[in-house]
């Protein structure tokens, strides 16, 4: 599909390119590359509302700054889709986020303007100051930017950067993208104290309070007028220069200003080139700006497959049967069922309720479910705290976030044995957001902890047997991981029950192999068994459910029976589910011959899942391959055609 | 050793008995903790200036609340020692961080009063949140307190928390212990923002400015300098009330007050217990106040072995022997070292100069070391920003601590493939503060990383020869952890040498079975040897250096010749190095007998590290025994007597 360029737009190639264009007509760049966006995205897909409230933004960074050897750092990253087109990836952009494509975030490898990676929030203060402090230290005089969102303001670690900024004497502008959202609206004091300066309430208020005191002066005439006003500008002086939050860590406070102003946030970026030290610059922009359902339903609009410029329909092809519904929603629906029986469930989400579909419990039972910002660290300790008062919270966190709030886990929930209950979503490879999403260590950093429970669900019918479970008496730390996507039952809502810890399941009899699955990778076992059976080959299959405790009796049985084993997980290999599963062997003298099918170790790009399962030799093909390994003999695997998903 | 006494301590051994003493007489019972504290460090070591500069908000908090029921959190934990004398446990407390005595931190398991276990910092306001938002939700009214460091508020996890609880509106004070120190000085913005609160120069800063312009009203006579005044008032009220940054937080700010005034810190208290919703009270205290010593040089004296009360001397018998030295001091003087041969060196730590011993490099080269304040997150991602920069950083964090920049070494370094060295001090068990501080996972939480480094040295030497080889050309991310307290050479500035990297090193021939170890445990093998030796038992041993990569060479010719091997950690078993050398062997079809010695499944208690080896079964008598189950034979393993630490 050809995308048109405008005018303006199909001159610029390079931040080179775009210093030619006349100032006077960035406006009409900035309308070009706003309407490229929304086209890429219409036809193939993205993120989008991030990307076109930055339009006007990034245009002015390019034009006033020197990059690539200025440094600019995009927080998060999903809205540097103008940077990229910008930085000679526009001819390349309909490959964004597919398989060996452009990467959805900033990405050093790609491109020499990608300054620092991206993916996770509230990075970007710090990588910023690294990068200033080595240029003071190399003194080499350049331009260190950091543009960071408000809801990532609210990530602890840019508060610890800021903290060492304020005192570095280094030369780095933070540009604040205030737009009061995350992927869901932000919460926190944060953002109040953001939009309290915005409309001026806090001057206005001292003003107001000012001048009541200082009405009484009028009556002294003209000359004590001219006095109060200016007793005014002082006090705003003072106010602005002394009390401000980021004033307080010392670092200088511009703003706010309108960050779609193109003119006026070129000449504000000049001026503060020559400001030496930290200093923030507060920018109001608006997501989806310029696409006007967008601006108005910023959540559903953060990232879309497909559509219709015209009317917003989606162009994503509808299934005309019934489908299994995403796993996440199974989670967003149980957790309701289960809190209304059980009065002591409460929801934690770090700033992913519609993500993590909590939203569905926020709403029904808005005192019962928390939304604490980008916090994962909080969020942890704060389930630690609630545990204290017997309440049971159910924590759910992405696989690949819970990294960011790994020591809580040990230090607050499992020292302690609090039955928090970690429900991992996202686990394993998650398709288009790539290397810095994929949940790939959750099994082998959470394994290692004394008392945590480590679990995966095969299907929707498991996962809520597993929050059911959960939620009984005191089980202490608790962790279910479940996939990104699309589940395997359309008739999931089936009454729950309770699973014995560590049990795990025979799913199919079988000889000479044992295929020991754990989460939904269990399925591709099926795929590939029915494949393996047509050739009258027939291992046996156990869903283990738990990577910790394992089902040691299940596991005695099984290395007494089979002389040859095969483990399949959505996690590294390194660690994971099969080192669990070879070290029991291993504990208790067995000597099978064991295949482990997994993660590799190197870092996995983009692709759909299926791609990307494919690749890592785990999906039904592969599983079939390491059979006929095993057994020395040879399968017939073709054809399986990769699925879509 | 009897410690005795004061006469009002003596009548007070729960919070009850406490507020029987009349309010008058509450300084005396101050001073009676204070010497009792002070007698039984004296006598038998432990942290120090904490305590000590907590002894009137102590006896305050339980004279106001009433605990257990009001819940109160010690944030770190280390200065709660009056808080566990008052609190039932006076009469052990020379026990204290003895094996099987009480611990160092407040623990859950020991007493009701110790509302939520700590050690890491920073942890508090999230806890107490979870707990005054449980409270809220199960209608219950009580008191909910955090007692928390201005060196502990620079942790983002305290940010992300007051930005929640600002919005909460749950009952809950945050009382600020504001005594300018961690275990070193503070550092960052916050501090100084706060030294500016407390000596009021932004009242007197506002105030004058607003008198200059102010200044030309007064030729209006009398009644309008009393019209001044009130504006100077409502400025104060207003800077107060509107622009102090927790008031940007919403949480309602109180203070600064002096925190060694007893009468005035209940009179506080008693209003703010009526106050409802989040609010933050500011007190001023001084690190070790009341033993001189302590005052004047607080980063000694935070925590101690025995002394003479009277002098300061220290009471630790002096070996007559030179010693081998702390491995941290091998790092603080290689890193130097190294540094002024490469320019492009640079050392990071996160509030630790004295414990990693970074401050010698800090002293040497002040503007290539940089203390960031407890903000592991942001000294990770410091480094990774350093690192693009082409520098070499050397970011020195305790193993146990490292948990908290997890994500960050994922997302920002080994993603990206920077060259970051992080230097894992502490790393294995840690003695005596016990399950919260022991380094035992970060062998599996770092293998499992793509493009990460693990090295362990066996000794000072190797130590020294890992960071050489850390910083040659763009190794990539490199972990190298190495132990709290003593290595085993005298003479150990011997001239650095690289190490290949993943290369390990025969120690010594030997028959039937390999043992494999990783770190400084290898000197225990050498020892075990020597005792197998006399009995005619005589394994090799292997010092494997890298967890990762492994020696795939060395481990082919290991499991080609020898039917049984040993491996030996000082980490957990989950997924750590002995898992690593299991994955090997199974992923190329080895069958040897493997036993894995190291951090069994459960959380270990304080004690001397010896002892601890002991108890978790990898000392030398511990692997004597391993060999002779391998071996199926008997080996005498008496008598070894613990050794000392």
């Amino acid at each position: 599909m050809e995308i048109v360029q405008g005018k303006y737009l199909s001159k610029v190639n390079s931040p080179e390119d775009l210093k030619k264009i006349d100032r006077k007509d960035l406006p009409k760049l900035c309308e070009d590359l706003r309407q490229y966006i929304v086209d890429n995205v219409a036809a193939y897909g993205g993120h989008f509302g991030a990307s076109l409230g930055v339009v006007e933004l990034t245009i002015a960074l390019h034009y006033v700054l020197n990059t690539p050897e200025d440094e600019l750092i995009w927080d998060v990253g999903h809205q540097a889709y103008g940077h990229k087109i910008l930085t000679g990836r526009k001819e390349n952009f309909h490959t964004n986020r597919v398989y060996k494509g452009l990467s959805g975030f900033p990405k050093r490898t790609e491109s020499e303007y990608d300054s620092f990676g991206v993916g996770h929030s509230s990075t970007s203060i710090s990588a910023a100051l690294g990068m200033a402090v080595a240029s003071k230290y190399k003194n080499i005089n350049k331009q260190h930017v950091a543009v960071i969102g408000d809801g990532a303001m609210t990530g602890g670690m840019a508060f610890e950067a800021m903290n060492h900024a304020g005192v570095s004497n280094s030369n780095m502008i933070i540009i604040l993208n205030d737009n009061c959202m995350s992927i869901d609206p932000n919460v926190g004091a944060l953002k109040d104290y953001l939009t309290d300066i915005t409309t001026s309430k806090t001057y206005n208020k001292v003003k107001d309070e000012v001048w009541k005191v200082l009405g009484k002066v009028s009556k002294f005439g003209p000359s004590a007028r001219s006095v109060i006003s200016n007793v005014e500008k002082s006090i705003k002086t003072y106010l602005l220069k002394h009390s401000n939050l980021f004033e307080s860590l010392k670092l200088r406070y511009f703003g706010p200003i309108d960050g779609h102003d193109i003119d006026h946030l070129i000449s504000t970026l000049q001026d503060l080139k020559d400001i030496p030290g930290p200093k923030i610059l507060h920018c109001i922009t608006k997501k989806g700006k310029g696409y006007e359902l967008a601006e108005q339903e910023q959540t559903k609009w953060h990232a879309t497959g497909g559509f219709n410029k015209k009317t917003g329909q989606s162009s994503v092809p509808q299934k005309l049967t019934p489908e299994a519904p995403k796993y996440q929603q199974v989670f967003g629906h149980t957790i309701v069922e289960l809190a209304e029986k059980n009065e002591k469930i409460v929801g934690i989400t770090p700033a992913m309720p519609s993500g993590s579909s909590l939203n569905i419990m926020m709403e029904k039972m808005p005192d019962r479910a928390f939304d604490v910002g980008i916090a994962e660290q909080h969020a942890v300790t704060f389930s630690a705290g609630l545990a204290t008062q017997g309440l049971v919270p159910f924590c759910n966190i992405y696989s690949t976030f819970m990294q960011r709030g790994y020591d809580q886990v040990i230090h607050d929930v499992c020292i302690q044995n609090l039955n928090v209950v970690f429900c991992l979503d996202r686990a394993g490879l998650v398709g288009a957001d790539g290397a810095t999403h994929h949940g790939a260590y959750d099994i082998a950093f959470m394994r290692c902890i004394p008392n945590m429970i480590v679990s995966a669900p095969m299907n929707e019918r498991e996962l809520r047997n597993l929050m059911y479970t959960a939620q009984l008496d005191n089980q202490g730390p608790f962790t279910i991981r479940y996939p990104r996507g699309k589940g395997v039952i359309l008739d999931w809502k089936s009454p729950m029950e309770e699973i014995e810890i560590g049990k795990g399941k025979l799913i199919s009899e079988g000889e000479k192999v044992a295929i020991l699955s754990f989460g939904h990778v269990g399925n591709y076992v099926i795929e590939a068994k029915k494949i393996m059976a047509e050739q009258n080959i027939n291992p046996a299959h156990y869903d283990m459910r738990f990577a910790k405790p394992l089902d040691e009796p299940l596991l005695h049985d099984i290395f007494s029976s089979f002389d040859a084993v095969l483990t399949i997980e959505d996690g590294c290999l390194q660690g994971g589910f099969g080192s669990a599963i070879i070290e029991f062997m291993v504990d208790h003298a067995y000597q099978s011959k064991v295949k482990r099918l997994g993660i590799p170790d190197n870092f996995i790009d983009h692709g759909t899942q299926t791609q990307l399962h494919h690749d890592c030799n785990y999906d039904a093909t592969a599983i079939c391959e390491a059979v006929s390994e095993l057994l020395e003999i040879k399968i017939n695997t073709n054809p399986i055609p990769l699925m879509k998903n």
